[in-house]
């Protein structure tokens, strides 16, 4: 494919490290071509003063943000923006014409309701937000092909969908049990200075948020419940760990038949992830360590069974700014654009 | 209380993590001595040429290991050595009038059928194990108080333990529901050189280990079926974190009464740890950093209800190496030999 | 002792880092009494609001300030404030009584337009200025004793004075050759949220920072020329390491006499600091880690020369925000009241 | 390029951090193919059981090592062995017609008397030595394409020398006058479990080793004095700090004319590499962090300069198992078959 034939592709909100994870795996994409970088607070600078190690491979500078301009420029816009900035945005850049990732929670619901009772604000777009795909590719890859706006999920709900997703759709749990005890790098509190992401106060630490409220809670939830076919409730517990990158979700359930073996599950979830080249299924006893998943869009998972217990408990292991958030957008791209699911994503991490 | 009159006491297995808290906490310890120490393959070795930093305050050889020579210089003994050597020590050293702190797993059971069921080895020292009392003294203060040899408890059932025992104490949760997700530094694998603990390996990353069959399941199973009066069994997994020191255990269960509030446990924690100095129950919404008790004595714990599913989430967080090794075996100390209990226990970190 | 007999101190500036050291030290100094907390945008808040794990400890509330009230309150003033705030309140708090000890860079310099061409700002208490003492004990001890206001060193510069003093105090280096490559943990850069030192930035990397002109150059040299009887320029390169606490300084310098041995020097350094107990000479051969300094107000110190080059080569380790911080500053209060040197200082960490 | 023109390649001594990242770029390398993986210790295992996470990609079982097997099946090998073993393989593999690429010290000196006064044991093949080609293609590119054998250079020398070869080429520092402070990750200390490698002994500490003997000082002194002209001795201090990978190597020399500016050294390094299409130079103000070359074969350079002090400062960050040990091998292979330099090289960093 000859460069003049590349997409051009835009990013909005291309400071955070989402948009630097977007912005090293376009640069490396064969298909897309970044043409436009927007923001607001750093409208004017080079990309490469915010990311000087950028600067041998990239001479955009961030514009401010002109829906117009932009709409004009880029076939496809990734909107990487704080909460509730997208639905801003996405509807006119619809209606221009373009195709639109949005990063954020902001179409992650296809019920403003639900949105607005965790998220908070006022949203008049319960259209277009029910047009927009949930975009997990393993459980809704013929919808994605098939959109024009992608939300796309959050870090801590990838990891615990593609735990979980097998048991919940064949109906081997009970569903009022499941929990997920989730650990987070970082990295996903974002780039904005905090109090409680210094590396003085959060290293050599360890410690729970949200616990009982955190908003991946609902979106959680929507998408089990949609795989289960009833409404299902979801125990959800992160925590800070002193690492810069990776997510590893510990889910427990409850089996409904109490006979199944590690060896059933793993022949189930390996038969479930057939066609879904991103996922491991572990050799029984191997569990997952989070920066095996590092730099690429592969979610590791080992799936362990406590006879005395009866319960199943999964490991799912991921890199919240690649699976977890930027490299499953391009995955979604590559979808949505009906090119190769696997163009311009890394599948091999740097070990050690 | 003059230096005369110091109690002499002596560490089999001082090379350790394990050993080297111990000789730190004794070396300030107003009433206690450390007059030997004991090793093999470190025998004839000063102790701070393992240890320099040390060299300052402590001038002892290690020596080799002869049981008459301990009890006759010896008035207390710690055993800080690998799982299934201490059974070969202490009934000797106890037949000769010392008193004993074991550390490792060898008197934790009651039963040895349990024991070797999880650990291995012949023992034929029913008798003797029998004898011990489990050395949480949040629990068992009036039998450690009248006992001659303690099995001190291990770091994760420390911090499972009191997160869970007013619950279970007071019948408040289906002993059933009952999931312990925990978190170690890396500390908690020892100073024994193994790949997977290099920090080259371990940093940066996160993973869990032992899932489903981890050899602190049963110590937590016996002591929560003595609370509740019926056995009970646990879901144990524990994680390793990048981080030297801490546990964090996430304590999950389902309430029986599901009207309990936040609010309601925090008073029934208060009121089961208002003799427990070391046990610190933290307001509504904070949750413990493990790195808050480092270097201390100190178990935060919180308590949070989802009243949405009906569950109890206990937070609890301790020096793995402290309360949850040396620091409670001193804590024993002081309550065997029927002085202060605070003698010689930190109880403020260096923040942060 | 009795409780009455405490003398009243007080902390302007309590809420970072330096603070919360202060706190806990004199939380557990049998002579001094914590009775004010000062800080103008945390008035009005517990200070366990801030910090949680001392809730069991301390029940005071940060007070806005107000000279006169502190004056009345306090016998001794602890000023930890950002540069350029001291020199305002310390000539009042001076003139009505109080003792006041610094911990910002205001009183390090007698002469202020060092200070102002480093700092800028604009001083005109030259007077007050050259009345401070350079509160580094192991070099200024007597002057310490006999002054109302100590100007407290920082962090580099204490492990960096501290490792060259010797060679230069006794002219055993050309003193043109000096050179500091010093790198600290993150705690160094305080408890404002910055964006170089979140976790997430400053994990698992390693960078240089101020190359050429970081302000603790003058601040050193001031004190190297003191040693040295004559002007010294010295090059100083500071580095953040992934860590939250520790500086290591490893100093060049060429011997003058290239015959002179690593015994030789061990048995210099080692007289030069036979009457100050917290600089401990290593070994040869035994480099320091900074985790042995940790929580202490200890100075290891190795010296290695090289007879290929005829270098000096000593590698000093502190805690920065305890030698090189608070527990320095506690130290010069116990000389400056004429107590016991070790009162309330601790000498032992906490390993590993 | 066919997959059947691809070059077999084989690595000997794979089980290693070198070896696993030759592995994971000899995987994505489109013109090399991967054909065999020796061993002793790990004779039969997959490679994948002792790296989990490659079990997708790769399917090797580890042989034990027979040279008539290797240059049979292989037209180029790898050896990435502990010091002292190459040269017991190199010349019989050399004989049989194979290309060589040594990562051990083995044939990076081309005086087999030094190697053995650092390394210690008894050599035979001074020819086979004098026919070994330095693997630094910065400095070396011709001779690396014309050779059979390369002696790929240690990691710590790599970061040196790029970063001190402009100044001592052009003659531009006093020779007598370099100091080169390193910092290193952890997994320059290997894989074999040693026990100051432990996270739980190297994580929140830092400390220097080696002090005026580390075996990379006559490595980096043969280069600085081919480039010079004359001998050169160095100051060489390595340091391990808290990280997985990465190296920091700061370099400090005084100029021969102080009237040189940070700008004009700018200029002559861009000048010096600008061929070189894996040394960045750094505007001026911008240091690099380690973090930015992890995972790539690039080397970020600044050169700052002290008008006070009339030196030159240089740091130089590389990832020290890529460009320092295993890219930098793959870039000499490249070079050695004549093939593109940049095939198969990451230059991209995934931030942070």
């Amino acid at each position: 494919m000859g460069e003049s034939a590349r997409v051009p592709v835009g990013i909005v909100g291309a400071s955070g490290y989402g948009g630097v994870q977007l912005v090293r795996l376009l640069l490396e994409h064969p298909a897309a071509e970044l043409v436009y970088l927007g923001g607001d607070s750093s409208a004017g600078q080079l990309f490469s003063d915010l990311y000087p190690h950028l600067g041998h491979r990239l001479n955009l500078v961030i514009e401010s943000i002109d829906l117009d301009q932009i709409a004009q420029r880029c076939q496809v816009v990734f909107l990487s923006l704080p909460n509730g900035l997208a639905h801003r945005m996405a509807p006119e850049l619809l209606a221009k014409g373009c195709k639109v990732l949005d990063l954020s929670a902001d179409y992650r619901f296809s019920s403003l309701e639900t949105y607005t009772a965790w998220y908070g604000g006022e949203r008049a777009d319960q259209a277009v937000a029910e047009s927009a795909v949930y975009g997990l590719p393993e459980l809704y890859r013929e919808r994605i092909a098939d959109t024009q706006l992608v939300g796309c999920p959050g870090c801590y709900p990838t990891a615990s969908l593609l735990a979980i997703a097998p048991l919940l759709k064949q109906g081997l749990i009970a569903s009022e049990s499941i929990i997920i005890d989730a650990k987070s790098g970082a990295s996903g509190g974002g780039r904005q200075a905090k109090t409680q992401l210094l590396l003085a106060e959060a290293d050599n630490s360890l410690g729970a948020y949200g616990v009982a409220r955190h908003r991946h809670t609902p979106e959680i939830e929507q998408i089990c419940s949609d795989l289960a076919g009833h409404d299902v409730l979801v125990q959800f517990t992160p925590h800070l760990i002193p690492m810069v990158r990776g997510i590893l979700a510990t889910v427990y359930a409850t089996l409904r038949d109490p006979g199944l073996t590690r060896e059933d599950l793993f022949t189930i979830y390996s038969a479930f992830y057939r066609t879904a080249g991103w996922v491991k299924i572990l050799p029984g006893g191997i569990y997952p360590q989070t920066k095996w998943a590092a730099g690429t869009n592969l979610c590791y998972i080992s799936v362990e069974v406590d006879p005395r217990t009866g319960r199943v408990i999964v490991l799912s292991a991921i890199d919240n700014l690649m699976k977890g958030q930027a490299s499953q957008a391009i995955q979604c791209l590559n979808i949505l654009m009906n090119w190769e699911e696997k163009l311009g994503l890394p599948n091999l991490c740097f070990y050690p």
